[in-house]
């Protein structure tokens, strides 16, 4: 198990540090990038060599958090040999993706806001009640020293709106408010970031959307919307992992509905991702810890795999989990 | 024209002032009722007379904002003859609706937020940065002495996300997230308020929404995007008015897309309303003026009104005009 630390020991941990590599979970969202470019600036800004890899390639939209608008960085072609390794908004070793596999053991830090976090690191800077992990790397960096700058404010905005749908999902705290208050009065550019992260849908996002409709199904009298995704159109329309994230919260969106179900075939067509999303009277981590996932309390996830796994089994698998936790 | 006052004195004035009736605009916004009864709980802990007057029924869903849940108020039913008039994010008295008009000229204090507001009230308290009214009568109760409840917070916080998008409309600044922020630490219902403001999507509306993407159209190089919501379709889902006017931001929101177009057959049948949202490049309102209509640069609506318009001659009318101002 980690060591839990806290907010000094990480400052002071991190700036005692060399040539540190920061890691994002795969299939990357705008928090673990977020959080990951915000704290590499911060590094920069102290004088250390410090970069950020993925296992997925990070979308070009995000280009506005780079150092100079570039990032090219990968396994083959890392800049300097990690020191120090640090995970952002990782809650789960597994999640940095099987080709960061190689570090999985080795990661001296992680800072993370999930409360299912498993312990993986040598120490972790932990804040569940955290809606976005930015919040927390925003008084990461400021114990650190490091004065808020224009691409530190930019990532770490970034990170709070698309974790909390702007303000708008139940884990949002008044510490977020403040947090989003220091980054606006810092500078943050928060027209450009909307229309980046919340108003730009491509065309195959809308056509999906549209699919997505057709598949809803409403079950256990109202109170469960499920929507299926499979990736056949998924690849025909092109649409990124990351736009189809924001998919998770449409059922659970609709009049009536406690438990919104969202299942997504994988790229190998071998099962299911299935996300949970659920208003306050039932535990969206408990539907999917019956499945072996896990997650927030609002916010959940779990998979269902197997080479001949179909829709219809995934389907009547999570429903069945819905179902036992709605009877609680 | 109307004496502007600031706070201190039009907290003084209320404090002053007895048997006070509030006015919102007709076709109540969660921010002009959440204005009106926070200010009317406010007025009573004062031990005050105040009632709120609407020209139009207020919607059943904002029953946690009424005195123990319940509100009937009409013209006909006033509980006291009013000595005191005042009307909250009313830009001009027309927007009082004519049932009203008998207190168009008569009014003692405006508490408003638009920079167009015509100065037809004695005094007027402006703030015009605020994103949202609520943010200004926030400030207004604060200087009244009056401490924040209950019913204050989650008046004020009501007006705040429904007038922002929750924080995500560029009018939103560091004072609304400041608002915020007080509200919530003073127990705002932050969760309720969402769902029953922003994620109750009818199963009705989710419907419409999926023939609206089917209707979708790309012209002129994909700078524009044209939905079509007909009317037979609109009256067997009951979807409501209110709940269209959100439908109108969603061809906008489409990459490349410059102008977004929604033609709404009307209730007669007898023709189409038009929404058209643009980006920072085109004028929505020019677009909107060649046919009659008007609005702001981004935001704008006209008809095109006749017993035997088609939807394809509504169409091809606005898409002239929005082709003369895209070349512009």
């Amino acid at each position: 198990m980690s060591q839990m630390i806290c907010l000094e020991q990480a400052a002071k941990f991190l700036s005692d540090a060399q040539d540190i590599l920061i890691l994002t979970h795969k299939s990357p969202d705008g928090d673990t990038i977020g959080s990951a470019f915000a704290l590499m600036h911060a590094l920069h800004r102290l004088g250390k060599r410090a970069d950020v890899l993925c296992q997925d390639p990070i979308a070009p939209y995000y280009s506005y958090l780079f150092e100079n608008g570039k990032y090219d960085t990968t396994l083959e072609n890392l800049p300097f040999e990690p020191k120090t390794l640090v995970s952002v908004d990782v809650a789960d070793q597994k999640l940095l993706g099987g080709k960061l596999s190689q570090y999985a053991d080795r990661i001296d830090l992680s800072v993370d806001h999930h409360a299912s976090n498993t312990g993986y690191a040598k120490q972790l800077l932990l804040r569940s009640d955290a809606a976005a992990n930015c919040e927390l790397m925003l008084d990461l960096i400021e114990a650190m020293g490091v004065k808020l700058d224009q691409q530190i404010v930019d990532s770490l905005y970034t990170g709070i709106v698309t974790d909390t749908g702007c303000f708008r999902y139940p884990s949002t705290t008044v510490q977020t408010h403040i947090a989003a208050q220091k980054l606006l009065l810092a500078g943050a550019q928060m027209r450009l970031i909307h229309r980046l992260m919340l108003e730009s849908t491509s065309r195959g996002k809308v056509q999906l959307i549209c699919d997505a409709l057709h598949s809803l199904r409403y079950e256990l009298d109202g109170k469960c919307a499920v929507i299926s995704l499979m990736r056949d159109r998924i690849n025909e329309l092109q649409v990124t992992d990351d736009e189809l994230e924001g998919l998770s919260s449409l059922p659970r969106s609709i009049e009536g509905v406690q438990v919104g179900v969202t299942l997504r075939q994988f790229k190998s067509y071998q099962g299911y991702k299935i996300s949970v999303r659920t208003d306050t009277t039932v535990d969206a981590c408990a539907i999917c810890k019956r499945l072996g996932g896990g997650g927030h309390a609002g916010a959940a996830g779990c998979t269902i795999e197997g080479k001949d796994v179909t829709l219809e089994q995934a389907y009547q698998k999570i429903l069945e989990s819905v179902r036992v936790e709605l009877c609680q």
